[in-house]
């Protein structure tokens, strides 16, 4: 299907009728291949990165101006690290890269039949082909009126918001002579258990019970109250269900309280309330149960079917059906995996599905046919806490410190800029010995009497 | 002065009707003399630090939560540090100091009959003695309209609103079809010669001229226009005539336009007039051109002369005339010194007031005379780029690499915490040899065709 379409559209290119739009639309003779890439994640860097060398004009297009290594976001909003560790300039990172143009703006509808990417604030930008790899965003499964209340973990924005949050609460507990509402300044309830919302448990139960420890006098900051709710019968039910017990285990010992089989039924400003039955009043509310594709999905909608979870269904091939020169990879793209489930949101689904869309891309140039994606999973891992951790790596089920070794060498030697990995490494090895933390600075704040 | 209306003090408590926030105000028979400091700046750290293992209950108020170590503020708004590696939570830093309190709050007025300070958001705190010690803002002399344009320098939230703006302008630059909107964009005016002023000019010159260098497809970063104003006939005019010389010609080798006598006159949105005579077109004007004392100051106004830089002036013993239970210490004080100028409103002046203040107060509470502050003079320096600096320490006058060494010398050895030194260090040597800066990343943006 794919292959039929394209051959089509090498055939007959001036099929519709062409406005000046579109005549700069089409690639000149003797000009590259126009490549517009939608999203500096993991998915679009990789892509871009993959055609280096290539005759080849790409244009990357993010909202942001850096690249975000989103596994280490909790640290981030946990006080662990900086955002300038896990954050990295996109003009830095294709410095050297001569056939990437970086435009900084946000990408909002796609023409397809013009073959073009529409901006918020820019001129819109012409392709050959296209990759979309816009992420995802939270989804709070019909319930939106939810976000204002429980904060997601998916930008450094979000990171920050929750980080302050954080501080404010042990602050305004410092000083409130009301019992009932210093408690529920120190409770909070992290609704998901998967990755983010168990290693933000445990960053938040280190945090409290030795980081702050000694620096407040009127409360115990070890008294924090931390929920961890997972709908379902077990946390990590991606894992191996040993890890899943290995994790709770670990987060309990830390005194995480891990509350499975917990629906969130409704949610506002002081708490949440529980299978219809029972409320806990909150500090604060992190969302970490769910996500559905990018906004700008909604951009191809007219050509592409989406899933419940607003992703893009793609071919194995990770382009639209009948579209042969647009292709979705990462969190925001459906791609049929194993067993018929689609594969899942993480890193390494983005990354090497952003080089096999580029392999794809270079294919079609030479007028060959596109090869399937096929993912190697080298294995998940998560970490609870400073020395421990659940890995499933080739087979192997790792857990306590010897998983916690491979999570923190992976992670470094994942990390996208050689500065920061020496700068994350020493951050950890410094926690470690120390429990210290850095970055625990509250800014633009205005003290009034309402709080 | 001071001596006897602190004798007449202790021999007449009761001298004004006394109300209940009065008699609680009164120290007890057992309790220890309560020492209020206002701000944790240098000045009010050190003070606080000189009361450890003393019989003393001091409470320490700051509207911010952290010490922020300002000499380097400026590498945080010309994307060289995070700032983190700057500001230390003040809980941290006294979190083994059992008899220091911290309250993270603002101080709006000080009520020095019933002697206490009256809070933003909070009851207010009573004291026996008091150290104001809560720093210098920006002064426009009379112009405070400029504000909204020309952005002062004295704080994380200016750093990073700085930062983001020149970031911003570049991204905008990049993009704009418009050669002279481009120029605009590009040009950068620092109003004011003296360390700030020529600090910053000369990291935004390293950073425009090499860092972001390779960065831009569209415009050349290094054509970044850099003029720094100055309204006396020399930069530095607190030196030494040789160093400002040397430093004048470090910023020019860098393409730093460097204007003596030259008068801002007018300041808009878009631009600088100067001697109402001359226009420049700016894309970011920064304001350092002068200082006035916190605006708490005006809490003492009936009780204490302000200078017309809105400073309280102080005896020889740092107390209020007439209140030796009122120290005033750092930028906010006017301290007598040689030849009847004030001393300067450096780093130095601050520590070594606040530490004396606080002897003061312990003399005090033994019944015996204050002592004069002796202020001891290390000397002056400011850097400019990578590897130049001025120098003037102990007599001897340093210019470039050498001068260069001492700086980053003295000033790692005064980062407040160990971690931040070995950061700070790590971070210099890494962008020494690379040019290279973390932090170029851009938050909260939105993307809008107004731009």
């Amino acid at each position: 299907m794919y292959q039929e379409s394209h051959t089509r559209k090498k055939q007959e290119p001036g099929l519709a009728t062409q406005t000046t739009a579109e005549r700069a639309a089409t690639p000149t003779a003797t000009g590259p291949t126009r490549v517009v890439i939608i999203g500096g994640g993991f998915g679009g860097v990789d892509a871009a990165k993959a055609f280096k060398g290539h005759d080849v004009q790409v244009t990357l297009i993010d909202k942001r101006n850096y690249n975000l290594f989103v596994p280490l976001l909790y640290q981030v909003a946990s006080s662990q690290l900086s955002a300038e560790h896990i954050a990295e300039p996109l003009r830095h990172l294709f410095c050297h890269q001569k056939n990437v143009t970086i435009i900084f703006d946000e990408a909002v509808d796609i023409d397809e039949e013009n073959k073009q990417v529409v901006l918020a604030a820019n001129a819109p930008v012409s392709y050959d082909y296209l990759i979309i790899a816009a992420g995802a965003r939270d989804s709070y499964f019909g319930n939106d009126q939810w976000a204002e209340y429980a904060w997601g973990l998916k930008s450094l924005e979000d990171a920050h918001r929750i980080q302050q949050r954080m501080l404010l609460n042990y602050e305004l507990a410092e000083v409130t002579d009301d019992p009932e509402e210093r408690k529920r300044l120190l409770t909070y309830v992290l609704v998901g258990g998967g990755p983010t919302g168990v290693e933000m448990a445990g960053a938040i139960a280190e945090l409290s019970r030795f980081t702050l420890k000694k620096e407040y006098h009127n409360i115990d900051t070890g008294d924090t109250r931390i929920v961890l709710l997972e709908g379902l019968d077990r946390i990590f039910p991606a894992f191996d269900p040993k890890l899943s017990a290995a994790a709770q285990d670990a987060l309990e010992k830390l005194g995480v309280e891990v509350r499975t089989k917990a629906m969130v039924t409704s949610v506002d400003a002081t708490g949440v309330e529980i299978n219809k039955e029972e409320r806990i009043e909150a500090g604060l509310i992190i969302w970490a149960a769910g996500i559905q594709g990018a906004s700008i999905n909604q951009g191809v909608a007219d050509v592409a079917e989406l899933d419940r979870g607003k992703r893009i269904m793609v071919t194995p091939e990770l382009n639209i059906p009948g579209h042969p020169e647009i292709f979705v990879v990462g969190d925001t793209a459906h791609i049929p995996g194993p067993e018929g489930r689609p594969l899942p949101g993480v890193a390494q689904v983005a990354q090497q599905g952003g080089r096999a869309a580029a392999r794809n891309i270079l294919l079609g140039i030479k007028g060959e046919a596109y090869q399937p994606f096929v993912y190697k999973d080298y294995g998940s891992m998560a970490t609870i806490g400073r020395n421990r951790a659940v890995a499933d790596v080739g087979g192997m089920k790792l857990t306590g410190y010897p998983a916690w070794a491979v999570w923190a060498f992976i992670h470094i030697l994942r990390l996208v800029n050689f500065r920061n990995k020496v700068y994350v490494f020493w951050k950890w090895m410094w926690d470690y010995v120390g429990y210290n933390r850095s970055g625990r600075i509250i800014t633009d704040y205005k003290h009034d009497a309402e709080d």
